[in-house]
């Protein structure tokens, strides 16, 4: 979530607080806790959030008691199973990925490695759902984690189709590919995303860390705006992108119906397809 | 999450107030959307939560500011995907979600119908993750939504496994199955209970709305307790109980040993098994 400084700023410069401060100090408290730092102490929560310890014990209690927060076996505090039962009814993360379930899985029968589905919040895509293999290759991401978009195939797809004034914002900034790190120019993004919305798939062939092809599809809303991008993450060898790329397609438009688009006639097949290098 | 009455009374018992009743606002603003109301007005949010409008507005606006709220295309209210970002942290949900899936994929692949992994949560049993093949059978559950402990799979593995005090609890109370209002003697579940964790599974006959079986078995943590229950759910006639089952038992005791508990010889696996009609 935003950062507790922009919140606190924000809150001064609309309105007078009115008790706004305390929802800003609890929040900062929930957004404490992050992939790495999964579960912590009063002390470290204070330490993280620059909250006074009476403070942090104070509302740590209140959302402990709420269920938004629990204490694990060990007594340190942990995100709550009640908090996630609210989240659940988010309509652009469990909505999305309850119609989007049966598909993936079809996608998952053909391939038995990763298949994700990821939306876009601001500057990143957040992994909404991924259905992994026991035997599966190894990939970077987790469900509830952040993608770069211009290194990975659901974020391409999520900025190709984004509105220009936002292309423009992303391609102005110094980027390079994930995680090897060579510099990616603009000229060659925005061809990319020419190409991505062209051909109806990206696909992203990575060397590092393990050598894997993927291939992913935008899926739309009722609107016929893009809410989604759809992926299968495979080993190099194990499947042709070529290969994958109509079932990816195919399978992103039954789901986009699914949503309430109107999809019209197929994306062209042919055409070259987005190489990585 | 806690009702709003019940969260006031226990800030008036414990202490001052300092600001904390804005808290409990807050997140009565936030437990005010459920299945059935995924997406509020302003309006409905204060009638609903009995909250004035103007403190209502202010407080969703603060709400929104973090990502908890957003507002949909037709402005209305809904849970925001920062809010689910947060809680997919939360270890009894995502966590044990990420490591139990691909054990769910393997029974979803048995059986392709679906597969269901449920936590308790007070009285309820909470479903954390469900897999569901496209042309399943319909069931009563969604990701995220409550189903009662007595007249479900995974509702019974998880009662069979809870401390005794808790048992009791739920023994001493008029119950019946759901959804076909059949009562349900105490001495009978008692007996359901005893032989659950005989055999290591749970297994419900259901004739209403659809004739199925479901199939449960106990997820154990770390330190041996009992975390967790997967089930499969199949139409009668697809497969028997007694065939699932050593899948089933297998399964969990795979998982069980992912999340680190030490598991013994596996249960007998002849005896007879719950009936449900």
């Amino acid at each position: 979530m935003t950062n507790n400084a922009g919140a606190s700023r924000a809150a001064r410069g609309r309105r007078p607080p009115q008790g706004e401060p305390v929802i800003d100090r609890a929040f900062a408290l929930l957004t404490a806790f992050t992939e790495d730092r999964r579960s912590l102490t009063l002390a470290e929560l204070s330490r993280v959030t620059g909250t006074p310890p009476s403070t942090t014990l104070r509302l740590a209690r209140r959302l402990v008691h709420w269920g938004a927060l629990e204490r694990d076996a060990d007594g340190r505090y942990v995100v709550g199973l009640r908090l996630w039962e609210v989240a659940s009814l988010a309509p652009r993360a469990h909505g999305l990925r309850r119609v989007a379930l049966p598909y993936m899985e079809d996608l998952y029968e053909a391939t038995h490695q990763h298949v994700l589905l990821a939306v876009r919040d601001g500057t990143d895509a957040l992994l909404v759902e991924r259905l992994s293999a026991h035997a599966a290759i190894d990939v970077l991401y987790r469900v509830g984690g952040r993608l770069p978009l211009h290194s990975t195939g659901v974020g391409l797809v999520l900025l190709a189709h984004a509105e220009p004034d936002f292309q423009d914002e992303v391609l102005a900034q110094a980027l390079t590919h994930e995680p090897e790190g060579v510099p990616l120019s603009s000229a060659a993004l925005r061809r990319s995303l020419a190409e991505i919305r062209g051909t109806g798939v990206a696909v992203v062939n990575r060397a590092e860390p393990v050598p894997l092809h993927a291939v992913a599809a935008p899926v739309r809303g009722a609107d016929g705006e893009v809410v989604a991008a759809l992926s299968v993450v495979v080993p190099a060898g194990h499947a042709e992108p070529r290969v994958l790329a109509p079932a990816l397609r195919a399978t992103a438009r039954a789901l986009s119906r699914s949503l309430g688009a109107v999809t019209g006639p197929p994306a062209p097949a042919q055409g070259s397809l987005l190489r990585r290098r």
